[in-house]
């Protein structure tokens, strides 16, 4: 019988339908994509063609080597489509009866982790993860310290079904004026949690995953990778410190390392499992602005989601806002636990 | 400048990204689908496969013919493929800690709405759609009597890419034991709206659309065909009737043609302008459960989302819930006008 599951951390009901259940390995695909070439000449994000971008905001070179020229290993520059504007002040909202609008300002930058146009993150090396990290940390504590920035988004799509619009790996950042829905809701639920319980929810989440096991991908005391429990999307896993963070804005070069393991570990076990599959990951975490500063702390825990895009939500899942998964989240994880191949 | 529009029916707020913007002229395709064949002899929705379906619970046919045999208009049959369940009582949630659960169940119908393979809603005369319609209401009517039932959900998915399975034009119609989450805000919207101003939020939307004008496509008094202000995607599109109706119970004979021809003239604009997108369409209406007899019928009233998708959600959208939409709807509206040809 299928089931509903409920996201401790989001309260979003999710359908896990058994009834139309798909076995794990029946997502595993005929074939592999087309591997990329190493260098793509016609590419915005690959070395020698810095011109294309505007100029980087931050890049790891050689110590005195000239910016906006190849020979970088990171490279972050505003994005040319930002969704938001530059602009940095906060303007009130235009209240128009019904029409409420504002100006849609804040910062958009890419992460441009790899010079390399074929280096997924399942291919990139443990230093080579960590440095990116590093990189992802100092774009979120320059962009969560300016006024008027309510939140901090980080997020990366691969593959044109899962949205992504160039080839070249990479990660983007968004500094938005305002808190977005999605996390405001886990904001309240997480302070309703620790009202009532003195306690943070995702680290009773996570020590439940880690004694039940059975959705546990890693645990190398520090991270731990999970299948959640309501899990939207076949194969939906999620990252989270063991110990309580409320934000990106203070991993140790531990936790950057650490963090980095997982993340590759993730990948490559999707990539195996899953041939590379199409996907999405963001990151949930505390908001930055001075209004919230502290607020915060010791009610919400950080955590990444990656989602596999192997399926299409539907007007059923548009109209209602309840997904239907149809793998168990158990299943999906004793399946990709067969093509971990590291010790953790 | 990109400006945040929110949705009055559902807070949802809404990036109209001009700075990306694509003129809704760049949507147009290079080439049309290879249309269907009218008849597809592995098709179970097809005549003659009537034997591959469940058997049919509503059936428009010749009188005295055969139930489950070729001659019919239209053809209702549970579906094989339900997320759920067909039992009827209402079982309490399990509560588990932090893993509650409950079995999904409710009923899953597919409303057939033709015999014929190659019949979309963009090709369907007015009395075709009309019929179509009337048999939409009959199993909402019974389906929302059945004892358990919180909600029903009718909804339809067209082209792969929107997540249709089956390429036979159909609906959907689920009977559900909760109210889902996206409608649940709706209705706590419209109900704060009218308590503050004793009127029903979506009239005075409406009012608003048909007073400014710039959005609406068509008016014939009876119903409106409109961009929503705050466009989730390139063409959205909204029908709503004029006069109050909380749920689509009490559609009358001239409700029922009047919803149909603005349903066909709406697929007919967007056939024409886009080559018979992809797109989802569900239905937002009152609930029907025992509890809540009544309680909403001032406040809400209910409305038909259409979606084309021609734009894929990525992670920015997934982990914030704020949308992007790179066409600002009034100029979706102004260039779907000229593909209107019929008199409104």
């Amino acid at each position: 019988m299928p089931e509903l599951r409920q996201d401790p951390l989001s309260g979003r009901w999710v359908i896990i339908a058994t009834g139309r259940a798909k076995r794990p390995e029946a997502f595993a695909p005929a074939a592999r994509p087309a591997p990329s070439p190493e260098h793509d000449a016609t590419c915005c994000f690959c070395p020698g063609q810095e011109a294309t971008t505007p100029p980087e905001v931050l890049a790891y070179r050689a110590p005195g080597a000239a910016p906006d020229s190849p020979g970088w290993q990171v490279r972050v520059v505003p994005n040319k489509f930002a969704a938001f504007d530059g602009a940095t002040d906060r303007q009130p909202a235009m209240l128009q009866g019904l029409e409420q609008r504002r100006p849609a300002f804040g910062a958009a930058e890419v992460i441009v982790g790899t010079p390399r146009h074929d280096r997924t993150l399942a291919l990139a090396s443990d230093a080579e993860l960590a440095q990116m990290i590093h990189a992802h940390q100092e774009r979120y504590r320059e962009l969560a310290a300016r006024p008027g920035v309510a939140y901090v988004m980080l997020f990366r799509n691969q593959g044109a079904w899962a949205g992504a619009s160039q080839r070249h790996p990479h990660s983007q950042i968004m500094a938005l004026p305002v808190v977005p829905a999605a996390v405001a809701t886990e904001l309240d639920r997480a302070a309703a949690h620790h009202g009532m319980h003195g306690s943070c929810l995702m680290c009773q989440v996570i020590a439940r995953e880690r004694a039940h096991g059975a959705r546990v991908l890693a645990d190398d005391g520090r991270f731990v990778l999970f299948t959640p429990y309501a899990s939207r999307t076949p194969f939906e896993l999620m990252i989270a410190p063991i110990g309580h963070q409320a934000d990106l804005g203070h991993l140790s070069p531990e936790d950057e390392a650490g963090l980095g393991r997982q993340l590759g570990l993730a990948m490559r076990m999707l990539d195996r499992a899953l041939g590379d599959p199409p996907h999405n990951f963001y990151l949930h975490a505390a908001p930055c602005g001075a209004d919230d500063a502290g607020r915060w702390s010791e009610s919400y825990h950080w955590h990444l989601s990656i989602l596999p895009r192997l399926t299409t939500p539907a007007a059923f899942e548009l109209g209602s806002g309840i997904l239907i998964n149809i793998t168990v989240p158990e299943a999906a994880a004793a399946f990709l636990r067969e093509y971990r191949t590291e010790p953790v």
